[in-house]
């Protein structure tokens, strides 16, 4: 499959490697082409890997996954354009964190509100699937790493593309347990999670966790 | 040990009834002694248990339990007064939920603030120790319903009180994991944490659960 990736950092470099090592052709999208940290990563990616601009990776994308940083994650998509957005799927990565008051972040929305809905919202032809918010990126690609079974969440409007994310996943990236938690209002609640997730990170001295749900068998 | 609890709700006498069965003399606290649901719960706890005001469960308790609603949370230690709240450790499971919009609640408080926060602003002189707030009530005080190990959080300024709370959880009520976020205002991590466990609890159609956190072993 044909993917566009927004976003050049570790989240971004990472889902794309891993998308590409699956043998499908990845587009790393950047606010101008030949961005230099696209073009090292296309170079150690390898085949089926290529970078250029966010709209050139939104058209090129069958799907697309959206890993820039929660405060531009709307401008970057306005950048991609909705015409190279529209009638596909968007797995939205981004966390509304808000660094603005120094460390430990918050969020800039309220309980209210969601970046996953304010992005709903502003591309309505576009299926937001939000989703791998709440893991790092080595967890995302490789689920197998913490040993014992863990969950990460779906949340969207669209059951189909809901479907489409959780195949690939699991098929993919190899997670066993994709829970879907309903539609786009539901990211509030893996958005919120990213505070006991930062202080987790503080008090376990390592990003490398997630988290099970355990209920009576 | 001689323990009050704020509170006459699910929570209180959940709380309550098991520290009765540990061997704990507990008076439950409500606004005029005499309350209704406190006098039955008296009468079906069995001995050590006993009712009255706010302000005579505090005072007569060496450790105190807030199992009231969130936003009555504050008013209910205020009528409890400072004086018979100083010095003692309060267990904190009291949730910020804002059910004003309707369902699902959102939090009255933002990700720079936490209801635990508050009530440590407004007693000083108490030793605030927020817990219990991510699970429902029959978890809470028998952990081993659910099978599989899972957590339960602290979170405060005090590293004694911490782990006299931290004790009574392992050995009173059955706790095996009981992780220590960190000072006070980790409790924003938990009680924000709520966003997500009311839509866990919408997917899974159960309040019968709790996480587990996984890491590399």
């Amino acid at each position: 499959m044909k993917i566009g990736i927004f976003g050049t950092g570790m989240v971004g470099q990472a889902i794309g490697s891993k998308l590409v090592s699956l043998g499908h052709s990845v587009k790393m999208g950047s606010r101008q082409a030949g961005n230099e940290k696209a073009v090292a990563w296309v170079q150690q990616a390898g085949a089926g890997a290529s970078e250029g601009s966010f709209a050139e990776a939104a058209a090129f994308g069958e799907m697309l996954f959206h890993c820039g940083l929660g405060h531009a994650a709307l401008d970057i998509l306005h950048a991609a354009g909705a015409d190279n957005l529209k009638g596909k799927i968007l797995v939205d990565i981004t966390n509304p964190l808000d660094f603005s008051k120094g460390m430990p972040p918050t969020l800039f929305v309220s309980g209210d509100d969601s970046l996953g809905e304010r992005i709903q919202a502003a591309f309505p032809q576009t299926k937001v699937v939000k989703s791998l918010n709440t893991i790092s990126n080595p967890v995302m690609i490789d689920p197998a790493r913490l040993g014992a079974d863990h969950d990460v969440f779906v949340s969207g409007n669209d059951a189909d593309a809901k479907a489409q994310v959780t195949a690939l996943l699991k098929n993919g990236f190899g997670w066993k347990s994709v829970i879907d938690l309903g539609d786009i209002t539901t990211a509030r609640g893996t958005e919120s999670y990213l505070l006991l997730w930062i202080r987790l990170w503080g008090c376990l001295g390592s990003a490398d966790f997630n988290i099970k749900i355990v209920k009576p068998s």
